[in-house]
C-alpha cells in the first residue's frame, strides 16, 4: 500500500497529512508548479512558527511544493515570495478547508491537529472536551503526521476520527529545538500502523537525522513525553547538584566535568549545562534566552502526569519536576530556558 | 615539600595515610623487603573489603610494599599469601597501632578513619558527636588519604585533628565500582591543601585513572556527593520513563534506545540502563545482584541532605530521591543494585 | 420555578436525577404505591452500594417512593422485599431506560452517570473520551444530581448536555463514609444553578447533616477534590510525624495527645489516627478493614491532579501524596483504609 | 531529690537552668531582694526576646526573682526598672558567669546553650562540631532546662555533659507562639529523667498551661519536632487546597468552612488559616507580619530531616516542605509568618 504511494515528501511542524493515491492536485495547483516539482505531491503544511518554518524550508529544499497555511497570514509570506518553489493556496482564497482537501501533505506547526480541523479532542489548557457542530472533513485516502507534542490517549482518539474519513494518522513528535530543525536534524518518534511508516520516514527524512518507529499509534508521544520527563528530571538534578557543590565550595567548571567523567553524567550535564559559564553556547550562558522554554516543559509535565495517572504509574520525580516548572512559570520564568532552574534554584532576592 | 617526599605509592580504598619523609620502616620491615622494593615506602592499607581488596592489590601491581589491615583478619590472608612482594605486619604482632604509626600509606577499606584512629567524628548512624577517651596516634609528617565518602563537615573536622598531629589530612572519595577497582580505573576527586596533591596523585594513579583536584578539604567529598545526588536522581527518572513507556505500550529497548540519542540520555539510560532485558553486563541482567548497593546509595543521599541542610541549598529531587532510597531499604531491597528502584516502581505484588 | 417543584426528595449514592413538574407515573406505579406516599414525587436511585444503599435507606425513611436500579440486580431484592414502601420498576420489564424516563429522582452508587446515560465524558481510568451513538435521553425538567467524585470539567460538560435536553444538573459529591450514609449525616457539597439549590436541599438533607451550596456547576466537585486532598496529605503527614515520634522514643498515645493540643491537630490525628493502638474505632484498630480505601483515595488524588494541572497550580505535597496512594496500590494496599500509609511507610520485611 | 528542691519556679525561652538545694545566693543577691520574694529560689532567664520577654514576667508574677541576661543588654532594661520585683545582677558587673553560677534558674530565650556554656555541640547552621578551649561550669546540683528546639541527639549530648558537671539537664521546647506566651499558655515538652519532672513543672507551669512529661531526654525535643513538621505539611497542604479550590471558582471563606466541618480540617484550616480574608487575628490577616517566621520553620525541618536521616525514617511530605520553606526564605519570604506559603505558591510575578 505505501508502495504505491506517489507522494515523495511531507513534513511536519507538528502534523503532517499526506494525501496519498491522489489525483493530480487540480488545474491552479498544477499551473503554478514548476517542472522540477511535477513528479512530487504537494505537501500542505500548517503552522509556520519558530520550529514550522525551518521544518517546512528543509521539505522545499528536498523539492517538496508546499501548501503553506497559518493562523497569522503574516508567516506565510516569506513562502509565497519564495515563488514557483512554493506553491501558495492564497488564503484568502482558498482557505483553510482548501487547504485540507488538497495538499498532500499538511505541517501542523504548533495549531493543534483538533484545532484546525474541529476533530473532537481534549483542550489540554482549558481540559474540556470539545465538539465543534461542524467538523471538517480531510481527503480519503490522506497520510496525517501529528507532530505535536500531546496526550498519547488523544492520539488515539484523532487515529479513530482520521480513520473514518478514510484517512490515515501517525503521530510523530520532534525531539531538538530549533537548531535541529534548522539544520534538518531532528528526532521523529512515530507511532501508528507500521506498514505506513515508509512512507511518513520517506517525508520526515526530510527534516530530522532520525525517525525512529515506536509502535501503534500515540507510541510516538509517549516516547516524546518519556524523554521529556526524564529531561526535566535530569535537568532539575543536574541545577541541584551543581548548586549543592558550589555552595560547599566547588569551582562549577571543575564540578561539571567530573560530573561527566562519573556516574552523574547526563545531557543536561554535558551538553546543556544549566550553570552560567560553564559551556558556551547554550542558553545559560545567554542568559536563558532561547531554548526550549519553561512554560513548554511545563505542558509536557502536565502531559507525563495526566498519561501517568491513566496508567496508575507512580512518577514521585516526575510529578515534583512538574510543580517545579509550574511554579517557575508563576514566578518570572515562563518565556527563560528550561534550564534556568539552576537560576531559580539559586537566586536569592536581596533582602 | 612534596617533592622531597620519598613515597611512591600509596592507595586508598577508603583512606590512605603516608607517612613522609620518614626513616626507613625499621628492621624488621626491612628484612622482610624485597630488594625491588627498596626504593619505595611501604604503604598501609586498611580495609580489604570489596572495594578495598582490588585497589590493594593494583597499588602492588606498582611495586608498593604493603602493610595491611583488617577488622577481619582472614581478608588479609589473601596478601600474605603473596609473600614477598607484600610487607605484611602479623596483625596479631604489631597490631593496628603499629600500621598507623609505621606504615608509610595506609588504605582504609569501608572502615572509617575515625573508627580506627579515635579521631572524634560524627557518626552518621548514630548521630552523635563521640570521642573516646585514648586517641591513637598518627606519625608525624605522614599523609593521610580518606577514600570514605562521608560529610564533607565531618572531613574538615578530621583534617584539623591530624594537623594537630602534624601529619596532612585529604579526602579522595572514589567515583566507578568494583569492576572499576579492578581494572585501576576508579576516578579519585581530592580535596586538601594542592602542595600536597602531586604526592597523592602518585598513588591514586596507580588505582585510578582519573585523579581530580577539587580544592581544599572537603570538596573532594562535596564532589563525590554532588555526583552520587544526581546519579540518583538520573537513576530513579530513568525508572520512572521506562516504567511509564512501557506501560503506554512501547518496547523497553527501544525506549532505551530513543532516551540514549535524545535529551534524555544519562549514564542510568546508557550505561546502567535498570530495565531487564535492555543491557547486558549490568546489575538489571542480574536480578540486581552485585553493583552499588541501595543502602549505600540512601546513605549518601543521606550526606548530601545533610550538606544541604546545612549550607541551605533546596534539593527537591534530592529529598524525594532520599526517601525513596530509604522506602527501599525498609522493604527489601537494601542489598540489591541501587538500580532495583525500576523494580520497586514496577512490582505488583500479586493481590 | 423551584417554587413550584412538586418533588420532596430524590437522593444521591452518586448522582440523582429527580423528574420535575412530571405527570403522576403512569398506571402501574400509581397502582403499588401506598396512600401515605401519593403526596411524593417516586425518586429513582441508581447504585445500591456501600455508600448508595443505606442512602436509598435514608430517603425511604422520610417518605419517598423509591425507583432503583443497580447493574447488579441483586442489590435491588432487598428494596423489593420492602414492599408497598418501596415502588420497585421491576428492572427486567421497565429496564434502565424507564427509570430514567420516570423516576423524579435517581440515586447514582459508584455508577457514573455518563456510564448510565451515555452522556460523553472522559473515563477516568480510561482517559478515553467515549462516545455512545445511541444516547439515552432524561426527561424534560428533571433535576439531576450528581453525588460522585469525578473531575469538576467532566460536571460541566455533563451540565451542557443535561441542559439541552431540558433538564437541571447539579453536583453533589459527598464527605464522610458508610457510617455517615447510615446516620443520614453525610456532607453535600453542591454545585449548580443557586435557584435550583432549595429542591436538591430538600432531598439531600433526608441523607446528610450538611448541604452546603458551593456556588457553579463543578463547585461541588472542587470542594471535594480539595478537601480529600487536604486529607491525605494530613494522613500521610501524620503518619511521618507519629512514625519518626516512634523512631525517636515516643510513646505513640502521648504523641498523638500532644499533636492534639498543638499546633499539629488535626482531623487524621484526632478523629482518625492511624497508628494501631492510639485510638478505638478507628480502621487502624482493625488492621486497617473498612472506612475508605486506598483504591478511591489515589483516585480522588488523580482527580485533584488533573485539576491543578488544567488550572496551572502548583500542588507539590499533592503530587508526592497521589504518588505515594499509587505505589500502595501497587504493593498490596488498595483494599486497605488509606490510613493504612502508616503501615506502608512503617512496615519492614524481615531481612 | 526533686522533693528537696527549695526551687520554686524557674522558666525558659529556650533553655533554664535551675540551682537547685544551692546556698542562699550570696550577699550582693540577698541585699536587692525583697521580703516577699525570701522564700524562692532566684531564677536566671537567659535571652529575653520575643519569646523569653513575656516568658520570664509570668515568672515574674509568680513571685520569683530574677536574674536575667541576654548578649543585648537594653533587652534587660525594662527588668532592671521592675525594681525590687527583680534582682538584677548587672551584667557589667557579674556577667554570664555569675549568672551560671549564682541563680537558680536561667531562661535561655533564643541563645543557645551550648552557645552561652561552651559546652559542645553541632551548630545546625555551621555544621561544624565546635569544642571552646574553656568550658563555662554549671553549678552542681542544678536542674537545667532546654527551652530551645534542637536536634534530640544534640540534647543527649549536652545532657551527657551537664551530668559530668553534676547537674541535671531536661529539654523542654515549647509550641504556641508569642500570644501563648504572654498569655502564659505554653505547651512545654518535657524530656529528661522522670522523678525530676516535679520540679520541671512547677517552674514551666508558670509560664504554660501545658506541661507534659514525654520520656527520657531527648523526646521533648522529638515531641517539638514531630508537632513541627506536621504543622508544615498541613499548612503547605491547607495553602495547596485553597488555592487549588480558589482556581477552581470556590470562594475562599465557603472552602474553609467545608474543609473545617470534613475530613480535611486541620489547626491550620481552622485556627490559623492562611489565606487573607478568611479569618481574623491570624498573621494572613496582617500581611504575614508576625507569628513564627519562616526561618524558624526552615530551621525547625531541617532538625526533623537530621533526626529522620539518624533514623533511617521515611518523610516524603517532610522533606518536600522543607525543601519549599528552604525556597520561601531564599525568595524574600524569610521574616514572614510561615503561613506566607499560601502566598509562595500563588503570587504570580506581572511578567
Amino acid at each position: 500500500m505505501a508502495a504505491s504511494l506517489r507522494l515523495r515528501g511531507a513534513a511536519s511542524g507538528l502534523r503532517y497529512w499526506a494525501c496519498r493515491r491522489q489525483q493530480p492536485a487540480g488545474a491552479r495547483l498544477a499551473a503554478v508548479c514548476s517542472r522540477s516539482m511535477a513528479s512530487k505531491t504537494p505537501v500542505g503544511f500548517i503552522g509556520l512558527g519558530n520550529m514550522g518554518n525551518p521544518m517546512a524550508k528543509n521539505l522545499m529544499k528536498h523539492g517538496y511544493p508546499l501548501i503553506v497555511y497559518d493562523v497569522f497570514p503574516e508567516a506565510c509570506k516569506e513562502f509565497q515570495e519564495a515563488g514557483e518553489q512554493v506553491i501558495i493556496y492564497a488564503i484568502r482564497i482558498l482557505g483553510l478547508e482548501s487547504c485540507l482537501m488538497v495538499a498532500s501533505a499538511i505541517v501542523f506547526g504548533y495549531v493543534k491537529l483538533y484545532e484546525i480541523t474541529d476533530i473532537p479532542g481534549r483542550y489540554r489548557d482549558g481540559a474540556a472536551v470539545e465538539r465543534k457542530a461542524t467538523e471538517r472533513r480531510v481527503k480519503k485516502g490522506s497520510l496525517l503526521i501529528d507532530s505535536s507534542t500531546i496526550d498519547p490517549a488523544v492520539s488515539k482518539e484523532l487515529a479513530k476520527e482520521v480513520e473514518k474519513m478514510g484517512a490515515v494518522f501517525m503521530d510523530a513528535p520532534v525531539s531538538g529545538g530549533v537548531g535541529a530543525a534548522r539544520s534538518g536534524n531532528l528526532t521523529f518518534m512515530v507511532g501508528g500502523v507500521e506498514e505506513e511508516f515508509a512512507a511518513a520516514q520517506q517525508l520526515l527524512g526530510c527534516m530530522g537525522s532520525n525517525v525512529v518507529y515506536c509502535g501503534a499509534v500515540g507510541t510516538g508521544q509517549a516516547a516524546k513525553i518519556c524523554n521529556n520527563m526524564l529531561l526535566a528530571i535530569s535537568m532539575i538534578g543536574t541545577s541541584e547538584a551543581m548548586n549543592l557543590g558550589i555552595r560547599l565550595g566547588l569551582d562549577p567548571k571543575l564540578l561539571a566535568k567530573i560530573l561527566n567523567m562519573s556516574s552523574g553524567r547526563c545531557w543536561s550535564s554535558d551538553t546543556y549545562n544549566p550553570v552560567p559559564g560553564v559551556m558556551d553556547g547554550v542558553p545559560s550562558a545567554n542568559n536563558y534566552q532561547g531554548g526550549f522554554g519553561t512554560t513548554l516543559m511545563a505542558k509536557d509535565l502536565g502531559l507525563a502526569q495526566d498519561s501517568a495517572t491513566s496508567t496508575k504509574t507512580p512518577i514521585f520525580l516526575g510529578s515534583v519536576a512538574h510543580q517545579i516548572y509550574r511554579m517557575m512559570c508563576a514566578k518570572g520564568y515562563s518565556k527563560k530556558d528550561f534550564s534556568a532552574v539552576f537560576q531559580f534554584l539559586r537566586e536569592e532576592e536581596s533582602l
